[in-house]
């Protein structure tokens, strides 16, 4: 299922796509946590599933689609220099601040604040960044299902409740001044996410997924998520070791080559150019920069 | 005031502090979030404050104390290298695998899980840092009151709650091998906060304020707030700059000199180890390492 959040006539309702259509399962003061509350298991997804046949159905071109989780109950953990080719091309920008080395020998993880998350469509403040330093990173959302704590590689996927679409947006310039990240990293609106959770059944082998991050249409970033240096079960064991994983959270994997600081000069994102990340079966992300 | 949630017979409590005796204020589902909803201003200050004359007291040596927000809405925002004389000893303690420079040019932030979160005299597990080097960080942490946004140093102390003594409990082998923090700084129990959080009216001159911690009763930290590299105020413009601070954030301000790393060799903490943060008018946070 592809589970998302939307806001329609004023109002935001939750609940699934079916083809051209979303099928309405909560509205009303609840529905921003609606999605939320089903990948934590509070509200049956199987609830959803049997409403469908009675359920309001809006046309999806007709609604504004908004973070699938528009509050996320804390901050998302992200990864760094998660893909061997952009490992290099961070480590030779000059930007990477942290390491003397081009590979990480462990995940690098730092977090995103809350209030970054936007939807798609929804306006990127690239005003935020001082510097004019602003750049994309488009990348897979794992979003965990339920809690996990000191869990294996082996039993990693079992905690993993679905993926969604996500793009790191990131101030170079403050990400390297303030050395740890998430000042650049987590400006207002600089975590778009969407369209949809799409939930793991749907997804038979998530190393198969293809990523491709557009400006403008160019095409920028083309990857596998089988590229990944660190795998989604080494992500989770890496985190849940020391600490416990909590249903509803997000792990933005890491992006790979082709952001705009791998080239020289760096290409910065100016107001007007519009992202796009798209991931096979998950769907496409768009943001532009105001 | 002195706000602070704890637990007795069983059952969550939120209230504050009158001299010996806990006044209870809140009960049932809804206490363990009771001061975070105060700061936030969902539940007025005033009400507790009138309800005191005819509320339940409980002595406080017979509650467990938790965290006064035992589940804060987000991560801990905290600054990393704050005190002149601890950025020294950090640097050159062959630990700070992030930045080139002694002391930073702009404030380091990064954060801690809310699942670090534990109350006074609760067990730090150390036992999940499979590195054996677990650190005390005693700091002051601040306490954001109402949303803040772009906001200039000048108002910065209007976005002010309150202040809390924390303990950024920290391993530092995992701090060094995965070079962005949260890995070796977010582990669960991690982060002991309380015994209460003062209401700033009662905190005439924040600056003034002095901290020392002891281990197993010999005292390795002495400070004043003064000393702080970047203070209070420029904390919250440059968080605030781009990032919107919550009510109910909780800002970790810094260490000082004379955590273990700085000793040579490092003197670690072990079990059965006893930390003791007092911070003057806030109170006295003690922690057994398990």
């Amino acid at each position: 299922m592809k589970l998302g959040t939307v806001s329609a006539e004023g109002r935001v309702l939750a609940g699934f796509a079916d083809g051209e259509e979303f099928v309405v399962c909560a509205e009303g003061t609840d529905a921003s946590n609606a999605v939320r509350r089903v990948v934590e298991g509070a509200i049956p997804l199987d609830d959803w599933r049997q409403a469908a046949s009675s359920a309001q159905r809006l046309r999806i071109d007709a609604v504004r689609l908004l973070a699938p989780i528009p509050e996320p109950r804390r901050d998302i953990f992200c990864v760094g220099k998660n893909y061997h080719a952009h490992a290099a091309e961070f480590h030779s920008s000059g930007f990477d601040s942290t390491s003397k080395e081009e590979l990480p020998q462990a995940p690098i993880i730092f977090t995103k604040a809350t209030t970054s998350v936007v939807g798609p469509d929804a306006p990127v403040n690239g005003s935020l960044d001082p510097t004019g330093s602003v750049d994309y990173e488009g990348e897979l959302g794992v979003v965990i299902g339920n809690r996990a704590s000191r869990v294996s590689k082996a039993e990693a996927f079992d905690h993993v409740f679905g993926y969604v679409v996500l793009n790191d947006v990131t101030s170079r310039e403050l990400q390297r001044r303030h050395s740890q990240w998430i000042i650049g990293k987590g400006i207002d609106t600089f975590c778009p996410m969407g369209p949809w959770i799409v939930t793991a059944d749907e997804v038979e082998d998530v190393a198969a997924l293809e990523l491709s991050t557009t400006i403008n249409g160019e095409v920028r970033q083309k990857a596998r998520v089988a590229d990944l240096i660190f795998d989604i079960p080494t992500l989770i064991e890496t985190l849940s070791a020391t600490m416990t994983l909590l249903p509803g959270d997000i792990i933005a994997t890491g992006t790979p080559e082709g952001v705009g600081i791998g080239f020289k000069p760096p290409r910065y994102l100016a107001k007007g150019d519009r992202m796009s990340v798209s991931i096979s079966g998950l769907g496409t992300l768009e943001n532009t920069i105001e």
